[in-house]
């Protein structure tokens, strides 16, 4: 067998085509030069820490994969208060120990509810224990019958005016909470959502901060049964997250651990709306959302980086005169699914960081009082959140099945990272029901257009409709497409002419409820359309900003070109039928396609470097940074428990009988 | 907790409203009486069997999974001797168990491989002893550094004249073995592809039978080096097999091991071609490929079993005066999703069942020496199997999405039926490595027109190219979408645009071979027309047969209708850039298909009854025939091992010391 030299780069040669200067490309993915220092100082940290390491977690069972995950928990928070990390390098840190755990809620959903939710007194209680992890939190919404129709939660909150109480109650099997992530083994406290009852009337559905489990042993309280809702999709993925069940049989609380920002209950048991505005949840959930979205592209980067360095080595067919044969990333067929990939990956990257402006952008404004974009940055980012969430799930898988039979592997990564992510499509919001969120806004702002109200943020091109409707593509020749100008008419083209018919057909109906619910699947269409645009000009606008770097520019300018027109070929079927290209220019779109792919081609393999992954954080054989696939292929297969004996377990019980025909006779 | 009653049927309702005989579709489904009968008696033998329990499968470590999977297979074998089992019997009951093992490779691939490529005496010697399962047998093909490029396969069987023996040899690491089901623990034999060298020349692969374990303590013979290769994609699913890693130093095996029905080596160490044609080798490919894809209308059958079922049951929004809230089913934007596959499901069903005529047809003209319809079987085989997998794999997964969250636990059953279904679109042919082979012989098929050759089968609508190149679509009216004629001139012409606008393409390239690398991803669009195509026009076919039963005919019409105005929406670009249809009359299509979605509404429930699945084959809370779907839910989650106790191990050394601010001291 021929001897594998450690530390030699396979892909070296592939990193020597590159066309631009890989340094300035890793800045931009950061963002910045600081956060790209804090992420290669905090992933090097944890890849060269034993207690995270993360290869094994397919072969373990589900007990000791859990019990793994509470011990690196434990370590990271042990490690974030010896090195007395920042919140940035807290939130970086569990971010590239890369493993779903009960801290992910506690910090991202039980601290920022209580924050957001939660009166002044209700802040300096609860919060001071909950940074200090002396009680760990869950946010415990879902309900085993109700999930996107959160107004729809069975449980009931009932205020005993004798004791100053809520009873919290779970009158039906389907009021069982369901889902929420550390609920099953861990949280000692939760906030719960149920119905406000008081005085026989039911004021819909409220927050109230509930002790689960007790502090001293563990064990929950009574009149509280918990426990984990089972294995879910993957090994290894999300199953170290103990999502779970919850029923209440009249469990009593204080009245003060109601969340009463927004509304109250007085002592005597009357219902208050304050004055804060609710449209304050709103600004919660854009913030939840773009993180969504900033997730997206680093799963999605991660999926790709693997499947184009695995391309860079993997050789079939097309071997002449006994030479080498062909990198499966020089075919047109892989190039045509993977660069895309590459090319969204950068996309989502750029609108998530527009998201991150947008919602300072909001905050700020709220803080002024001024509520007039919100509605709009709402829908936005719902439908980015949906798109981008959709997009990743497909793509990781589109790159498992780049990586050919390898891909089926555990120790490819890509399972595992596929089965992680998808929960990402339904959490937050379905990312069907999303969709049907961003058109019902679109049919709004169409309906308004006579009216005078100006379309505002991503909307504002609906201003120009009439232009849109009329105009036509000015590309003759292929280059044509490289035109930004060009772009941005031919998707604002696009959108524009879906949403108006889809406002025509539904005019046609008396009832414009049933109408929108028969046309639905053509509003979603129009909804998708729609955030397509903003990816695309997000995308374009980034370009126009100063980018330093020998080449930079150059790479970028290239995948903004390729994911256009990726999807324009994608949706070839509305560009047409709106007709705002025409046959003729579709055809150059895709010539122009090509030669896009062939100018990405050498900077494949430095465009994904510049992700700046680690190969722990990559956790893929095939992936690998020095591209040494084989070797470590064939010495993980090894590391099976199968392989622990040469004869399995089973052979002399089920094997030998059947071989020696004596199965007739066997006790089985 | 309101009471549930057992033995209450959730769908009756639903069940009450079809509008056709389901017992006769029951029969059309399984393709004859005699088939549904075999079909529903084996099925009932393994439910009721609890040796062949398998809903705990996500919860077993791979050990006791695989423990568990001999054990099955040893009682299958058990009952099949013991009830004197017909072939088609055997065959169903292992189909029912549901539970990929060696067995299949033993029975699918090494005894169909010593079949097609032995001589009469490697039959009479090998088959007795593989009949009886006194050896065991897998396919040992695919290595580590090949799968698609079979002639690049790098094992070696070099003849020594001196012994009359052949020395088998892994030259290289990319050399193991890599991938073969039942290879890993259990085999004893296999049927080991290998580079036959005589005299120091190479003669390329040929079938050799090699010996790997022993059959007195299952050790591996010297020289062998023979282990599993590692966990796969998902939990339970495919880690019930034993893919395997071989190793071969210098292993020599006697001469009469190598299959010799095509070739052979002398005792003199001469390579001789039989007269057996070559050919025979593509009939055995339409045999497996044409199993490969009634496999995958019975995966994507079952995952839209489960999501039609359970979208009758979940109910989500819509509530008007306290009543019951909406069946997602009746929601338009599930139903443009769900009812699409279920029309596949059919579709792919009677495409599988024109493919096992084909393949019979084949066969005898094979006997009587008639190679005429063979290239073009092969090509339509080929296609067929790359778009059904493929469907069905994204069919699948889009299932679990229509099931929202409750999708994604292993209790749906959805995860485990993708992750066990997904090598299906890389083995026997790599889907996109297929398409491009239809695409070339499409090419040969659009370049041989003006030679007076005549396109023969499923390409016979090419020799009517010119017709096609100029029809204009004659549809008015949405109902006249409804003709089968105007479908399938819409979708021939479609195809036979896109292959001859390919053709063209092709021309402008001096060196052929460089078009179409340049041209792949294009050619691949030409591929899915054509295929689909077939399996539109296969399911025109079907209705055209005497249909017996009440209603059943109907309910099939609009089935192939959703199916055909599906695709035409999915590929709307295709049809409209090729100018087969206008704007106006995508909007009718589009129109169309909503009205078929109502029409198949009430009968959803009923069609899926058809399939005739016991719910332990189904193996999934959603999908249970009586749809008491909330309790069972419930229930299941308390099994998982996490709930073996109510405080999880690991408090004391985790949780509890980060609760009590204990970390900074603890030995983690």
């Amino acid at each position: 067998m021929e001897i594998e030299m450690e530390g030699v780069d396979h892909l070296a040669s592939e990193r020597s085509k590159a066309q631009f200067d890989v340094e300035e490309m890793k800045v931009v993915w950061a963002g910045s030069r600081h956060a790209l220092e804090v992420s290669d100082r905090i992933s090097r940290l944890v890849a060269s820490d034993p207690a995270f390491q993360k290869d094994n977690r397919s072969r373990l069972s589900r007990k000791e994969l859990f019990k793994n995950t509470l011990k690196k928990a434990a370590h990271a928070w042990k490690r974030i208060i010896e090195l007395r990390l920042s919140e940035e390098e807290s939130s970086r840190l569990r971010f590239y120990v890369d493993e779903p755990a009960f801290t992910d809620l506690h910090w991202g959903m039980f601290v920022p509810a209580i924050k957001g939710q939660g009166t002044e007194e209700q802040l300096q209680k609860w919060l001071p224990l909950a940074y200090k992890m002396q009680i760990i939190g869950c946010y415990a919404q879902t309900e085993l019958g109700h999930g996107s129709n959160v107004q729809g939660l069975e449980t009931t909150a009932t205020f005993d005016p004798q004791t100053d109480e809520f009873i919290l109650h779970s009158p039906t099997l389907t009021s069982s909470k369901w889902w929420p992530g550390g609920l099953g083994k861990v949280s000692t406290h939760a906030v719960v959502y149920a119905r406000l009852i008081t005085d026989g009337q039911d004021y819909g559905v409220n927050g109230f901060i509930v002790q689960l489990r007790s502090l001293d042993d563990h064990l929950p309280l009574p009149g509280i049964t918990v426990g984990d809702i089972g294995m879910k999709f993957g090994s290894g993925a999300y199953n170290t997250m103990d999502n779970g069940v919850l029923r209440f049989d009249h469990v009593r609380i204080p009245r003060d651990q109601m969340l009463m920002r927004v509304s109250q209950v007085t002592r005597e048991g009357n219902f208050v709306q304050s004055n804060v505005p609710r449209q304050l949840v709103y600004g919660t959930m854009v913030y939840v959302r773009q993180t969504i979205v900033a997730d997206a592209s680093c799963a999605l980067s991660r999926a790709v980086c693997i499947a184009t360095r695995y391309s860079a080595i993997r050789r079939q067919f097309g071997s002449q005169n006994g030479g080498d044969e062909t990198q499966v990333i020089d075919y047109k067929t892989q190039q045509s699914r993977l660069f895309p990939l590459l090319a969204s990956a950068y996309a989502f990257r750029f609108v998530g960081e527009w998201l991150k402006w947008l919602y300072t952008d909001v905050t700020q404004r709220l803080q002024a009082n001024d509520f007039s974009t919100l509605p709009e940055a709402h829908a936005c980012t719902a439908g980015l959140k949906s798109l981008t969430t959709s997009a990743t799930a497909d793509g990781i898988e589109e790159c498992r099945k780049l990586c050919g039979g390898h891909g089926y592997l555990c120790s490819s990564g890509l399972p595992e990272l596929f089965a992680v992510y998808i929960p990402a499509c339904t959490y937050e919001g379905d990312n069907i029901v999303l969709l049907l969120q961003v058109a019902r806004s679109l049919m709004k702002t169409v309906s308004q257009l006579g009216s005078g109200k100006k379309p505002v943020g991503t909307t504002a091109y609906m201003g120009r409709v009439e232009q849109l409707m009329q105009c036509h593509c000015a590309v003759q020749r292929a280059e044509d497409w490289l035109k930004p100008s060009v772009i941005l008419e031919a998707f604002e083209a696009r959108s524009a002419r879906m949403s108006v018919a889809c406002a025509q057909s539904l005019a046609n109906f008396a009832n414009p409820e049933e109408g929108f619910l028969e046309l639905s699947a053509d509003l979603i269409e129009a909804a998708v359309a729609h955030c397509q645009l903003i990816v695309v000009s997000k995308f374009i606008e980034k370009l126009q900003q100063d980018i330093p770097g020998k080449g930079v520019k150059e790479q970028l300018e290239i995948l903004c070109n390729i994911y256009a027109l990726f999807l324009l070929h994608k949706h070839l079927g509305d560009f047409l039928k709106t007709g705002c290209i025409s046959p003729k220019q579709a055809s150059l779109a895709n010539d122009q396609l090509r030669s896009l792919y062939s100018q990405v081609r050498p900077n494949a393999i430095a465009l994904v470097d510049a992700f700046n992954y680690t190969d722990h954080f990559l956790g893929s054989v095939l992936g690998r940074y020095d591209g040494n696939v084989y070797p470590k292929l064939y010495e993980e297969a090894w590391k099976d428990p199968l392989n622990d004996s040469v004869v399995p377990d089973g052979y002399q019980e089920y094997i030998r009988p059947m071989l020696k025909q004596q199965l007739r006779n066997a006790r089985l």
